[in-house]
């Protein structure tokens, strides 16, 4: 019986999210409370992507399977309570064995949360970048604009990443800055984000919004097919996974 | 020379505003860093008022006097730095040694938030109070419309209070719920709360909203001037003190 549930994580305390032999994970941490409410009998956790140490998650989804079949709910809370604190259950219901949270067809949500107080909010200090030089919002939309659409990212993508094929296609990149609290939030809607690649795209909107570096060099940085043009990547802790959306729901 | 601050801090791993020997509490802490400031020589800090242990600000008021006249944003800066990471020195201004964050007429505002999702967001753990059951949001303002304006709030003020006179005007108690994130906030706006009144007041919300407390009872609760009437009062964690507004500013 195959389960696909939604979960949030404050990725604070984590080292990410993949598996790693003694390390806390998201995935291990599940794989040990799964595998405790089956009796013992070891459970896989698969998830749409990982998501790096630091990094949260409002909607991030995976999937197992269990011999049992449980009800939906009963299962959701057991998973829930049993979990760590800083990992959330929010849903749970039965797929079919053919799907798969990674390999199946998805679109992804990100948010990137700053916070531009002089002194930071510390109720934000877990959950943004901390980000006290001028920003020109107009001149940083502009970089958005140009990289919106289907691009090969290569220069966008940190090393370590295997993958081959590096051509994504970001659907929108928005901006929401409120006034009063001095938040800047930033929203990826993509069909997939290469190794970093936000937090690198965060890293170059900065550098452009304070003026180190030209509107007009992003479609240069694109061309290249080069990681060292870009500035340095944005902290982990102001990105937020909070969507995976299946073609087939 | 009389300093005036905002700072803003994590109530979470603090043992409340007040000083208290070997204790971890933002007074303390902000004496303590504010002393080296001074070369060693003891600095009192003076708060508009206590929050209790778990509680947070995002508007605090204190001021303290220094020999040395120092630039503001200066020390602004080296207060915000070397105070511990959850404290967070928003402004620093001058004032003269008549004023007194606490003495001085002040109006204050308050947020309770309430996370109303099935599983809880895991960013809103130190910050919200969990709530699972059914709530008639009707009902609840409807309640909040009958505690505002000005009452002898006996009833919802803590046994260890050694205030005597307790009436106290609630100018406004407002509503906030997000359909998409599941957070309910509760803003109150008043000219001074007593010992956990607010935390006794969403208690009272909470049975109301709930149906274990009809709306019709509150002016009973009132007027009975007893504490014992009142439901259990709400946790810590989700209340913020947001903002301390003095009459002559």
């Amino acid at each position: 019986m195959r389960y696909k549930a939604i979960i949030a994580y404050d990725g604070t305390d984590f080292e990410g999210f993949q598996r790693q032999n003694e390390k806390r994970t998201i995935q291990g941490e599940l794989e040990k409370t799964l595998t405790k409410l089956n009796s013992g009998q070891k459970v896989i956790v698969h998830g749409s992507g990982r998501t790096d140490s630091g990094v949260h998650a409002i909607g991030q989804v995976i999937h197992f399977d269990l011999d049992k079949k449980w009800e939906n709910e009963k299962l959701r809370f057991a998973l829930d309570t049993q979990a760590p604190y800083d990992i959330s259950v929010k849903s749970i219901e039965n797929v079919t064995s053919k799907f798969h949270s990674r390999y199946d067809k998805h679109h992804k949500y990100y948010k990137y949360t700053i916070d531009l107080n002089k002194a930071y909010n510390p109720m934000y200090y877990r959950y943004a970048y901390h980000y006290i030089y001028d920003l020109d919002l107009k001149a940083m939309k502009d970089a958005a604009e140009i990289l919106e659409g289907t691009h090969d990212f290569t220069s966008f993508c940190a090393a370590g990443s295997s993958v081959l094929d590096k051509v994504r296609t970001i659907y929108k990149i928005d901006f929401k800055y409120n006034e009063d609290t001095k938040i800047l939030e930033i929203m990826f809607f993509g069909d997939g984000f290469l190794y970093k690649m936000i937090r690198i795209i965060v890293g170059v909107l900065l550098a452009v919004g304070n003026k180190r570096l030209d509107v007009s060099k992003i479609e240069e940085i694109i061309a290249a097919k080069n990681r060292n043009l870009c500035p340095p990547t944005a902290p982990a802790k102001g990105l937020c996974l909070m969507e995976v959306i299946y073609d087939n729901a």
